[in-house]
């Protein structure tokens, strides 16, 4: 059995009771480097801890060789923990791994987790949803295969300013994301967060407006640490002081 | 401090770590219905527990009387946790107890968790996203207050045949909401999944597609249970039995 599992957005707390057992179970461990840290903590002594990190190679010649060690592994009869970070659902290159165990016949269960922009929003002090304002919440890539901004954006999707956006791995292409937006009708002072390293002891929350942020990133470029990008009718709080913001 | 804490979907090892730390510490918990069940098994024997549930009443009067229930306990100095099922975040009504906790002077944290959307995905053992086919998903809801279709629907957003779209609470006004999609656009036979009682004992998956699950919701109503919709181009497992659906 290879057990799927989420490991949130860093913060070791924001583990599940399941993933914590599961990982104390296992006999191998195969991480991603976000998913890397005092999460691992949680594995047992007996635990084989690898790291199958995409950052450095080639991505499809990567994710085969992922592939080939999680089946190795489960066909050696070992419980294998394939662990990935946030929720594995949501933009973690799941499907290719489900693929590969179900082409080989090796029964997988996938273990849900809290997604990263669950977890700015509330590191922020707001919700995801607004009762009146943001009836729909919707995550996106700001980046295709080729590391530019993807080529079929439902821009009324994306504009639409009733609607809370998070934008996955977009800190390099937001700048001509948010040119777009704006000329498909979104108020440039719509408002946006910067959520750099969620759940990570670099956290940091930089609130602004789509246009504002925009013009940071153009001048800045994107830092380097993975940022999620929020907008829309955010309930960004007023700073006054009274909502604490959570730390990792 | 007040923690405004999400549960999870409701199976008791979808809780994190911190949740469940904060529960065995609380003195008060204020939970939901559907945040009620084992989860709750996790408080410690000096916590008070109290139902909040909002199913019975009209609900801006039961807001009210929730709101002034967290104020008092947490000026009476205990460690207040108020329990949200899914993330609280996502359609959790959370903006309403954070709103009189900052008039109110009060900090609070909010804890993200394990949305139901991610659970119902994890249990058909498939992603929410899919690397070329869906590279966006949104979470909807499938009622306003009135309990009706809410008006203002993004037709272009909803009806992309690209995209995952999850409906909570949409049960009853999916028949209408599928012509809609229909009328936009959408194939009817667009893989969809009727996911009830996610992560509760009852659990059950009902797979199809969009023009199948409505004429079925019309024939026979929605069930007594909650339940969320999923469709657009969903990895539904081949039934070739290689994928184990977790079991709550």
């Amino acid at each position: 059995m290879v057990w799927l599992v989420s490991a949130g957005p860093g913060d070791p707390e924001l583990l599940t009771l399941k993933a914590a057992r599961l990982l104390a179970q296992a006999d191998v461990v195969l991480f991603d480097d976000l998913a890397s840290g005092p999460v691992l903590d949680h594995a047992g002594p007996q635990a084989q801890l690898i790291a199958v990190g995409k950052r450095a190679g080639r991505p499809s010649a990567k994710q085969d060789a992922v592939n080939a060690l999680i089946l190795s592994h489960a066909r050696a009869g070992q419980q294998v923990v394939r662990l990935k970070s946030g929720d594995s659902g949501i933009f973690g290159r799941l499907e290719e791994e489900i693929q590969a165990l179900t082409r080989a016949g090796i029964p997988f269960q996938i273990v849900p987790g809290v997604t990263s922009a669950s977890a700015a929003a509330a590191a922020m002090g707001m919700p995801l949803t607004r009762r009146l304002t943001a009836r729909r919440v919707q995550f996106v890539t700001g980046a295709d295969v080729t590391g530019g901004l993807p080529g079929d954006i439902n821009w009324a999707a994306l504009a639409d300013p009733a609607v809370t956006t998070v934008v996955f791995m977009g800190q390099r292409s937001f700048p001509a994301l948010a040119r777009g937006l704006i000329a498909h009708g979104l108020p440039p002072d719509t408002p946006a967060l910067l959520a750099e390293a969620v759940g990570h002891p670099g956290q940091r929350m930089l609130p602004g407006t789509v246009a504002g942020l925009a013009a940071m990133l153009e001048r800045d470029g994107p830092a380097s640490v993975p940022g999620l990008i929020l907008y829309g009718p955010l309930a960004l709080p007023g700073g006054n002081g009274s909502g604490t913001p959570a730390t990792p």
